[in-house]
Formats: structure tokens, sequence, C-alpha cells
């Protein structure tokens, strides 16, 4: 498969990154892992095929990751977003679409995970927005979907993902959401929407600790046509 | 019955304050409506009398109406937020409850009901707990339900109610959502939490828009136990 079809996923070393590899892969998507690390990308790429051995997945320093697929998913800590972007901003070309997945929770400056703050640009994804080069199109998805039930495999993640960014490019990321069973892509219009679904991951691991629910809650909007 | 068990709802003029009126004196709770006129609050507790013929429902100024009820639910344009809390501040008592329910929505300054504004405090709930006299408790709860669908008497309403502030009268709100049909209270702590809360209403507003659904989508957290 060419570049078309690899979804690359950055910082596949979190939390959540490799779920959504091991779900992308199990959807028959090429993945590709990208770290800081040549070592630590390739580690994660032979544990997600483990979990999913029929997976095409493989791993390679954030730079040359970013090369290898359309769609480039931000995988990291809120406080290495801009180092990352910048890590790999000469590998983007036009066309290309960068996914936000970040949140500014105050862990990054030694707070708690249950509060968030502020952005100048007004969110992470914004950040991303400011950062990358013209012609590459940043969209605001999956904030809100748990790592824990990402990584059960045998289960669907029941969430609603929110998609915001321009509208060509927030389409190709709301296909990628049936990919994953349970998770269903909803329209969030424009990235600056980014500042509200960004916090409401701050409100999910609060509610999170509060009913000890490790596993993680989701979220549905009810009403929606089908 | 005394001031236990009535619930007074201040600028139930508005769009989600007669739907709340209905339905909780639908479930035979005590309602007195509050406005800034006296003929306006009469004139809506009338209709509301109409929607729940069985309904105890009295209209008064606000300040009267604040002195009749142990929780004091605020439905105004955030706007008009400050002006009606310090409007009834000499009429709230120790123990009293008061709940925001208001969103800092842009439209306060003429721009669009998809978008907030900063407010210092954090929220329009922070700003209505900076306001009120020591001894009242401030809880933020009810923002994300909508308008329509609460007066749609004959259909429940498929919603979670994100309920924070202090813990006792956090509780004691979160026991109205029940008299409503399909609300279901989630424990949101601290009141700071009115922050993400508040946004969401924002971001609701923008789904209703794009996916053309002028009767209001609900929110609802998966995975939380029964």
């Amino acid at each position: 498969m060419g570049m078309q079809d690899a979804i690359a996923i950055l910082g596949g070393t979190g939390d959540q990154g490799p779920g959504l590899a091991q779900r992308f892969a199990r959807a028959g998507r090429e993945v590709v892992i990208g770290s800081r690390k040549l070592d630590k990308a390739e580690r994660v790429a032979a544990e997600v095929k483990e979990a999913v051995p029929e997976g095409k997945v493989t791993g390679f320093e954030n730079a040359e990751a970013a090369k290898r697929a359309s769609i480039v998913i931000l995988s990291v800590p809120f406080e290495h977003t801009a180092s990352t972007v910048k890590g790999i901003k000469d590998s983007l070309s036009e066309g290309q679409i960068v996914v936000s997945m970040g949140v500014p929770l105050a862990t990054a400056i030694g707070d708690g995970a249950v509060r968030t703050m502020g952005v100048w640009q007004g969110s992470c994804a914004e950040l991303v927005a400011s950062l990358v080069p013209a012609g590459v199109e940043v969209v605001s998805a999956f904030q809100n979907v748990s790592a824990h039930r990402l990584r059960d495999l045998e289960n669907p993640v029941e969430c609603d993902v929110v998609v915001s960014g321009p509208r060509a490019a927030r389409e190709k990321v709301m296909a990628l959401c049936p990919l994953v069973p349970g998770l269903r892509a909803v329209d969030g219009g424009p990235l600056s929407n980014a500042r509200i679904v960004e916090e409401i991951t701050a409100l999910l691991i609060g509610l999170n600790i509060r009913y000890k629910l490790p596993e993680g809650l989701g979220l549905r909007f009810t009403g929606l046509p089908d």
C-alpha cells in the first residue's frame, strides 16, 4: 500500500497511541508508528504486531514516519506537541493531514490531569495548526477516547468522536472512526471547537477518578440521526 | 409544603426555565417562578399550570421567589446573571442553594451562540458563587439539557446532567435530576468543573445547527455504573 492508505501515529509509545494503532491494524489499515527514538518506535510496532499478528505495522523516527502516511496522528503529551511538530515540519507536504489528539492537561506543569491550562492559540489543535507548513491541514479528533478501552480489542469502544477542522480534511478523519468498533464520528465543525473537546477530556478524567473507573468513560450524543 | 420542598426558578421566562418548571411540577414538586416583573412571573406560572394542571405553581418577583424555596435555580441569560444575583442577595439566607445553569455564550455581546466568552471567575457558576452571601452554596447543573425536549412532556429527556459544587449541596441538586424522566445526575466534582460543562453547551448548539436538530441533542457518558 502507498501513501494514501497508511496511517502514521506519532508518539505511538504513549497512552492512546498503541491502542489506536492496534485498532487500525486490525481493521486492515497499514500503520506506521513514530517515536523520537527509532528503537522505541520499532519496539511498539512489534508489540502492536503481537496483538494483531495479521497487521501491517512498522516503526520509524517521527520525521520518517510522517513521510509515510497521508494522515499523521499526533499522540504525544501536550508538552511535547510543539517540539514534535517542529521536528516533522520538513517531512510534511501539501495535502497531508495532521490529527491533533492532544489535551493541554495541567500535568504538563506538574499539576493534575483533571484540569487544563490556557493555550495562547486557543487549543492544542490550534497550536498545531499554527506550526504546520502551508497546505497541510490540521484536524482535531480522538481526545475523549479511553486508552484502556482502545487496547481491549475484544470489545467495542462506546464513544463518539467529535472531529473538527477544515471540511475536506475533517471528512477524511471522520471516515477513520468506524474502523474502530463502537466509535462514531460526529461533525465538530471548525477547528476552534477543539477548545471545548479538549476540555472534555479533563472532565472525563475527573469522572473516571470519582467513579473509580480505570477503564475510562466514553461520551455519546443522544438524538443524533443515524 | 414549606420551604424545604419548593423549587424556585428565576428567569422562568427564558428558554429552559419554563420547561424545567413543567417537569418539576409534573413530578409533584411545588414550583415558584421568578421574574424581574411580577406580571411576567404570574403569566409564566399560569402557562406552566396550563401544561400541568395538577401542578402547584406560583409566580413572584425574583427577590420574593428566592425567599420561597430551599433551592433557587437561575435560568437567566448570562448577561443578566450578575444583576439577578445582586437583586436577590438580601433574600437569600444560610443553607439555601443557588443553582447556576447559565452559559457565557457570546450572544451576550451580539456574537454567536456556538462560542463562549471568558469569565474572570472561570465560569458563570463561579461568577454566581462570587456574589452570593456567605453560607449560601452554589451548584452548577442543567446547562446541557435541551429546552425543547424539556417542554416535550410526553417524552423523556435523554441527557446526563453534570452537577458540580460543594458536596452536600451537589447531592441535593443531583437528587432533583431523576424528577425529570431521562435525566441522570453525574457527580461533576468541584464547582470549577462548570468551566467545562458550560462550554459543552456551545458545542451542543453548534451540533444542533450542523445536524439541523432544533429539538436539541443530549449527552450521555458511557460506562458509568448504574
